[in-house]
């Protein structure tokens, strides 16, 4: 009968069921202003009321990985609070703008499980939505994470594993409502180059560095009200698998977005995640350079302002990226700790 | 004739006079963000405004630990810059909910004085009261801290020394003004269980750590432009009396009561604080966890939506709370770095 | 064909030419809270809504220096991202208020160019300009910097010297539209002392210290949008001039100005900057005091209620100021780190 709330372990969990999540939020610049101080981020479209209103936006949207990990934060205590590790991302996609005002609700679907062989885990699927205070889609995704039972003898459910594609199709990527770029400034963004000078398997080395300490990483984290332990326990986390505190995986995505500016500065809306893995944790310390290869291109229908760019955003640690530090096979490069698969939108 | 204030020292308080303390402040959205950042509280009300607007509330609230920071952030320069120790609080009483876009004001009234036998010190006596600006209470307290005199020759005072009540009488507990908890959304809270579900002498470990960073609580004591030295100087404090910054105890109260959360998330709102010690000093590095014990339990006249609960609230630092360290007689478990006692407001 | 931005190499300015800087920014008053954490200021008019329009503000407007550094910042990728040292600041003159929703651009002419002799660098001048988003002047300001060469063998451009007053006169002075400072309040804002108790040659010791994390000087840079890579890569930097990063030099002014407070409370306003000197570079761990010289007093043409105090304002680490460590000729005391000029408001 204890009041404090364990969180769900993997045999809590049951295919189809919807988990309400806790605590709604109600974003303003403050988490704006916070998200730029912590990452850096130089995006016009998030910066700067002006820039966004001459594109049709009401005002300055929030940064879409600021959306994403407050949705994600508010999934943790109910999903993955018990997890070993967090395997994977599909199938995400950006809805409507977030904008200061806005309250931000959350819920997921348990879509999937399949217990390990080891009877000690188990990998349990999730689709999350995060919905703005009309109902509106800001963003939703599928999840997967590894996570402990709280009884290795506990029976394993049948398994369902749900087929995810690799990446969203071009025609589902969302344009906001009323957007159009004939005014989109290039000069003012900082960044000379369009949708039409990018092409397929262009690598781009972000050149810049960015080191992180543990009060960013962890008020970020807070920020987001994300309460995995691992990443704010020093006495607990001294005690375990890396001996420290673990920086949270979203926190390198907004970093290495912040650095893909120098090379990707019109990008300006992340319209779908299809991908991603935490190759290797990070640490504070550790300094994060960025490179990016251009996957795929694709025209959205109707429109002549705008393309679609998919991208991969590789984030190294300690090494500077010139020589793009990639895979081979099952194998990373040593500095390799993300290895991530998005769309962005960007002006033709 | 130096331009600098030295703040006052023990014989420059006259029992009966009203200090009015300097720097109004206007807060907002971002003292709200910035709150969260370096707490990671997860109390509904104070996070979306739709959950608050539910029950009543015009918008989402600052949290009550938040305006009184701030109320006692600007009693320092004129009651306690000159201080050895901050010895207790007394008879705090939270009024009208602090709302961004108000802006605070703070005066403090000398209530009593008692010169130490040393003749090194003093016992300074205040009720300290933050309102907004139109006047109405945000919180009222009283506070004793042991001040420095500037000369151990100055004739002491005759000793005045106030009586203070152990504990805020329900009644005189504020139930914000329209307020109605019918709407109380306990899913989107984050915890199940109500007012009537906690017994007298119940004891709670609160399970969760925290590691406090220098750069996080030289933040949020500025935040609240809370000018007591010890805090912000280490080239100053490498030579004292800990050899190294000490954190502001209010940081301490405020990261223990949101670690509270997880057993006690629906105490919505801190209505009273009866007392507090801090047993011993925090310091940068330090985790802390946090257990607490229901001392009391009151309804509140006329009311069969909510009621009270009084807490006490122990934190620990690099120890977790399954066990309950605690004191015994005069002496304390050697990890306890807090003991507080107030009381919150929980839905029934 | 590179899609990142090296930035410009001296080779590559010229005199007239006018660079429209990358990312205009809607301000907010999470800039404000953001600054109040990371700085500790309490200038009350920046400070609360209710003090401000109570002289004639429309609100609590943004510190000064604030906006200075947000217009700076904007300056970096375009004028010294390939900078060797920042050398001098010159005729910077502030222009309206700026008012949380107000959005800044900048731009900058380059009104001078002079190569060194080892042929490997050169001084850049610029005359960078800030705006609000109705084409009003926020701050002005003359910057020259050495930038590197991008081909030492590339011509020399014929040197061009701009002609720099020491300081900027005392009528060309703004002080904001339709402030009156009748209803300044003293006591709220925690400082006796009006612009008729200075005297010329006065000295005054700010007595406090603050120390700075590797956190928080990196939050205010990012904030301001700069990308020197000087103060974030820890990794490229621990094999550079110092062996670790440096700090912006805007973030020791604006924690020189905080201090400053104790003993210039009611230097309300910073309405110019005659120069400045970095004299030493700052780094994480640093312990920062303070203290003023006043250089010259000004009354303000037709205004009986405010005058104008030309301070120096010299800022030396792990070294308490109460012997001013001073300039002897040409040399520093070992601990000054900044030696800025600059005009400020006060009631008389």
């Amino acid at each position: 009968m204890s009041k404090t709330d364990p969180g769900r372990f993997f045999e809590d969990f049951r295919v189809g069921e919807t988990l309400t999540h806790a605590t709604p939020r109600t974003v303003s610049e403050a988490d704006a202003a916070l998200y730029l101080a912590l990452t850096g981020t130089r995006f016009a479209v998030n910066s700067a009321d002006t820039f966004a209103q001459a594109i049709g936006y009401r005002r300055a949207p929030l940064d879409d990985f600021l959306a994403f990990h407050i949705v994600f934060g508010k999934t943790v205590p109910d999903v993955s609070i018990n997890a070993v590790a967090n395997l994977g991302y599909a199938q995400g996609i950006f809805g409507v703008p977030l904008y200061p005002g806005d309250t931000v609700t959350a819920r997921s679907q348990v879509i999937g499980l399949r217990e390990n062989s080891n009877r000690q885990t188990g990998t349990v699927y999730v689709r999350s939505h995060g919905a703005n205070q009309r109902g509106e889609t800001v963003v939703d995704y599928v999840r997967w994470v590894m996570v402990r039972k709280r009884d290795a003898a506990s029976p394993a459910p049948p398994p369902i594993v749900p087929m995810l594609a690799d990446a969203v199709a071009p025609d589902a990527l969302n344009m906001p409502e009323g957007l159009t770029l004939a005014r989109y400034d290039r000069a003012l963004a900082g960044a000379r180059h369009g949708w039409g000078d990018y092409a397929r398997s262009e690598r781009i080395d972000h050149v810049d560095g960015t080191t992180i300490e543990e009060a960013e990483h962890a008020m970020a984290t807070r920020l987001y009200q994300n309460t995995a332990k691992v990443h704010f326990n020093r006495h607990s986390e001294s005690k375990g698998r890396f001996g420290r505190r673990l920086i949270y995986g979203g926190h390198v995505i907004s970093l290495a977005r912040a650095l893909s500016f120098n090379g990707l500065g019109n990008a300006f809306r992340v319209a779908a995640l299809n991908g991603g893995r935490h190759v290797a944790p990070c640490f504070a310390g550790d300094t994060l350079y960025a490179w990016s290869e251009v996957l795929d291109k694709a025209e959205l229908a109707g429109r002549s302002d705008v393309g679609a760019l998919r991208l991969r955003l590789v984030a190294a640690k300690d090494h500077p990226c010139a020589d793009f530090p990639d895979r081979s096979g099952d194998a990373y490069h040593p500095a390799v700790v993300l290895d991530l698969d998005y769309w962005a939108l960007m002006p033709r």
